[in-house]
């Protein structure tokens, strides 16, 4: 998904906000917010937006001297995940449907949103899971199931810490014997790095590959030769969230993506509403399920 | 009141919504948009926010080629106004404080929004007047109406086009002989200038000048000599809308502020919340008034 010009005032709108939640000094304040600016002035717009943010985070992080800015948000909601992940399991095992309930929840993991101070209790994922299980799923289930029975190699795609605490649902309906799961090569944002699949145990059911970047997102021009034989290899791709979803939208490959659509510009690229869960195959992963599932979205 | 650092991701969504208001061009657009970001990679955050305003709008009538963007809905705008004016005439008629009613009626010509397509009727106009005359007045009335009956000129800062046919109702309270109403110099966005003054039929009760600048606030540096001397001279200055607050702010002189506060920003350094009505009278105009009526916000 290329860069629309909507996309500008919000990464610029974003690069302050990172700023101010990694450091309180003004002075790094000011100096991100005119340098995202500066970069605006001359951006490739049939780049993705993530390409951007990579630059952002960077500058947040160089500026800043903070290596990995949310690691502290990142392991609480790696806890607070691994606390309701029996109550996940249970919801699973209850339903009618596992495979369809596995991937809401997947969403759900997205959903969550822990805000700067982490203060949500238990009661409140609860019901935030609770809700969850209650929107419909965007998106043509049976092709995924299909598509993932046929395949012998799945590359699932990871988002953010913590709520792949939340994809381990999906990833043990899927099959994890046949799944290698790849999270972002460096700290960007809240987004899973190795560290964050170990400290929530992912690495006891499937193999955790790194993609070499520190985009928010699959830049695959960005990403190491060993991840990208992974990606190039893979029967199927799982790509979950966003940022994957603007870095990959548009590349030929057996690709579903699995996220809610948050911002009104990437609803509108997908052709549904802000809020809405979605299970959307591209044209070739629709193929091999047989069915255009992107078209029923 | 100085730019701070949240008011330029906004000020960029400003100039791209300018810009797509006045022309289908997206060559424009996206121009307007990178100019903006240039701009702000460089701008005196000393400056107020209307200094890179005037900027961007400039820049929106240059590249589209349109010198009043906003000339149809400034027109409609007077017209709606005029056809509830009667009505507005039998609210401060009926009033128990006059003046007071007179007060949130001006605040309310700042608050209807007619959006781009000025699809409102008269049944939504009422409604919203009706609920203006509901909202607490933030601010000390009686030292404002001291104020007003020690002055023996008063110099009026309009605002919005069809706003000012709303003006007109304090106008006529504080006493039209002893008012001049000063308006743009140029169109910028709806602000009014000397022609929509006359369109909303001012001239029938008050002396109009415009201040000989383009800036949707009052940048003196950037008016006219003979609007300085006017301003200079008058007893008592009141102040209508954000831009003028936003430009004034800090200038010392005999000044009441009228205005709701729209943006977060704008509140914080008034020390109110969103969607207050405020009658705010700077340091020296308080003095006038033997009360601190800032101090009461």
């Amino acid at each position: 998904m290329k860069t629309y010009l909507d996309c500008i005032p919000c990464l610029i709108r974003q690069g302050l906000d990172s700023a101010r939640a990694v450091t309180d000094d003004p002075a790094v304040h000011e100096r991100v917010l005119r340098e995202v600016c500066r970069a605006a002035v001359k951006m490739d717009m049939r780049q993705s937006a993530p390409v951007m943010a990579q630059h952002i985070h960077r500058l947040v992080r160089d500026l800043s001297g903070v290596v990995d800015p949310y690691r502290q948000i990142k392991e609480r909601f790696t806890q607070l995940a691994l606390g309701v992940y029996p109550y996940l399991e249970s919801c699973v095992a209850e339903a009618a449907d596992a495979m369809k309930t596995a991937v809401q929840l997947a969403i759900a993991g997205n959903v969550i949103d822990l805000g700067v101070n982490g203060s949500l209790d238990d009661a409140q994922v609860h019901r935030a899971i609770d809700r969850a299980l209650t929107v419909p799923l965007r998106g043509y289930l049976p092709s995924f199931t299909e598509a993932v029975s046929g395949a012998e190699s799945i590359l699932y795609l990871a988002d953010n810490a913590g709520e792949i605490v939340f994809d381990r649902l999906l990833i043990e309906q899927v099959g994890p014997a046949k799944v290698t799961l790849a999270v972002r090569g460096a700290p960007v944002i809240n987004d899973a790095t190795a560290d964050d699949a170990r400290a929530a145990g992912l690495n006891e059911c499937v193999e955790i590959i790194d993609n070499g970047s520190d985009a928010p997102g699959t830049i695959l021009g960005d990403c190491s030769d060993a991840f990208r034989r992974h990606f190039d290899q893979a029967d199927l791709i799982i790509a979950k969230g966003q940022g994957n979803y603007e870095t990959l939208s548009e590349v030929e490959a057996d690709i579903f993506f699995v996220l809610m659509a948050k911002c009104p510009i990437i609803a509108r690229d997908l052709g549904c509403e802000v809020g809405d869960f979605i299970l959307s195959g591209s044209a070739c992963a629709a193929t091999a399920g047989r069915q255009d599932s992107r078209a029923r979205i």
